[in-house]
């Protein structure tokens, strides 16, 4: 029996993971659930998992949980709250699903008190991939993709000397606006950015998806998860997103992973690993699917992969910038504030305006993230 | 450095693998070659790769052989010959590369001397397949494959376990005459089978090929090589010949190996393994071709395909009749004796007449490959 914390429990990829959870709950067991501040899912999903702990991050609405709950379950709050779920003596899996920057602390703290990391956070290794991985090193951590295209990779280098990895090709759909030029995409409007076209998924990483940035940060997060060089790091489109990721190896042999578009799979590659467990998920039918079609990014019109790849080459904290400005751009732009490629357009000038640290602390990571967000708030006002 | 003995040096496998040592002559040493009669190509290998033993099958060639060479090389023939540098002290793996049923003696032999076995000749699990795999598991021998499609299989189980198959998936080029009705292959010739689209191979594997007896053929030889369940082996035709195969694991995920269609890769692999050789090989561009296709084989139009699975479900010794008539056909079809659909005639009406044999010997599948060749050649008279 594996004793899971779940960072994040009401989105798409914490939802899912229950599901997981409910189909082997000879398996897994929920000692702790956290969420921003969906408490009557929360609620819900308490009755049913019966969780010891539960963190709500407003703290309002944890004092709202708390009046409506019996006593059986510790109701905590804030950072601090997701720091304890994090570190609970009895938890062997952290599987962190938390959107954005927020999920770093949390996933140290996991990391320091040598849970194993199961990673749906990509933002994470975004902002702080180096001193991430280091840490991980340190106390002897592994930590277990979720992505499915870094489970892709995952598996892949199952029995292989990583030494041989040529190169790794991380595929992507192209997102709803594949095909379309600049001038199409000027005044594109959200619902037609969070139509995806494989993958049902949330809000934020749905825009990712548009911009293409979403495999930006992927590239990213593959650098440091692989210790891959960037250069080493390809993309290619796959509109059927039916290949997940390759790994093209020293003698030219490339392993691949497919499957359908559906997070359940690495989510429980994640929680099972290194096992694999039987499923009823719907199995890969490539006669009937009967193409797959791969074509090159158009970096000109989705700018963002290309500045995901600059901000890897330039270091320091450039990709902290890059995704601390992304992750408040694209909340603009869910919220109607701003254009599609405004998106690109103040990230790069926020990469530009700021004073990158070579080998930053955590502290400093943290703090050049608060720059970036204000200084992007102020440029877009 | 590993040693290596050759068997079929001067055929389209033997030449490649061939090539590979020449590329790698500090990982690898040639010991012994052998030839069925080409003693042309076989004295040019000698005095580039300078075996200690070589073997003309053909006991009049070897004769004229031995007196056009110096006394450094030893020059052995028949049977014997092939047994003899199976099991030579220094030896590493044996190279399987022979064509037929003919490789199934040397096999068992160098098994027994406990060698490596590298496997191009698919006909011996074919003909012998349970016999061999116990053979080798009683000598604690590896038997790795050469097949593009085994190689594939087998670098997808890396660090998976065998238990967690839920089935393979051997992909097919559906050969010269996919999507030919039965009518339009009626009265082709050798000339249009030997036009293989992806491959070049040898004569008999071509017209196999054009037949799909050589998926079949496959199918058995994975069945014994990997021990799975026949109805665990699925074929899917993929005319662009770049997932060499793959397999699918409980949990629905799948491992596929790909590549451009170049035998040297597995020869490369099969030599190396458990590493992996840097080398030259033109590297995979899947943005380049584009598309990939599937569909399901057409067994109606190419029943050699389901007579191999009838085969391996009836057991016994039918997949010997299946094999050794199947070589005599070809062999008639490519000396221009019969039609093309006489081979799946004949090879049915042996199936038919024969004496099963449960758990045969060694012996009594030689006898029951005998009975076979001499029952079609009497057929077709």
């Amino acid at each position: 029996m594996k004793n899971i914390s779940i960072l994040g429990s009401t989105g798409s990829i914490g939802m899912q993971t229950l599901d997981v959870i409910r189909q082997n709950k000879d398996k897994f067991n929920v000692v702790a659930l956290a969420v921003k501040s969906n408490i009557d899912e929360l609620s819900s999903q308490i009755k049913e998992f019966k969780p010891e702990v539960v963190v709500v991050y407003d703290e309002n609405k944890a004092i709202e949980l708390k009046r409506m709950l019996s006593d059986d379950v510790e109701v905590l709050c804030g950072m601090d709250g997701l720091k304890t779920i994090s570190s609970l003596e009895n938890v062997d899996i952290v599987l962190t699903a938390l959107v954005g920057m927020i999920g770093l602390i949390p996933t140290i703290e996991a990391i320091k008190s040598k849970k194993t990391i199961a990673l749906a956070n990509k933002e994470t290794l975004v902002t702080a991939g180096e001193l991430v991985m280091n840490e991980a090193k340190k106390h002897e951590v592994k930590i277990i993709p979720v992505d499915s295209e870094h489970s892709a990779i995952f598996q892949c280098l199952n029995g292989e000397d990583t030494k041989c990895i040529e190169n790794i090709t991380l595929t992507a759909s192209g997102g709803p606006f594949r095909g379309k030029t600049k001038n199409e995409l000027l005044d594109v409007t959200k619902l037609q950015a969070l139509k995806h076209p494989n993958w049902n998924m949330g809000s934020k990483i749905t825009i990712d998806s548009a911009t293409l940035m979403n495999k930006g940060l992927e590239v990213i997060e593959a650098r440091w998860m692989f210790d891959i060089d960037p250069s080493d790091i390809k993309v290619l489109v796959h509109p059927q997103s039916i290949i997940h990721s390759m790994v093209q190896f020293i003698d030219g042999s490339v392993i691949a992973q497919l499957g359908n578009p559906d997070m359940k799979l690495p989510i429980q590659y994640a929680l099972s690993y290194p096992d694999r467990i039987e499923n009823n998920f719907e199995r890969l039918d490539l006669s009937r699917i009967a193409t797959l079609t791969f074509e090159n990014p158009d970096t000109d019109t989705f700018p963002c992969l290309k500045m995901a790849y600059d901000a890897l080459k330039l270091g320091g904290t450039y990709c902290t910038v890059l995704n601390a400005a992304n992750e408040v751009l694209v909340n603009e732009f869910l919220n109607d504030r701003i254009k599609f490629y405004d998106i690109p357009t103040y990230i790069s000038e926020a990469m530009e305006k700021h004073n990158s640290i070579k080998k930053p602390t955590l502290e400093e990571i943290i703090e050049i993230d608060n720059w970036t967000r204000t200084f992007v708030n102020n440029s877009i006002k």
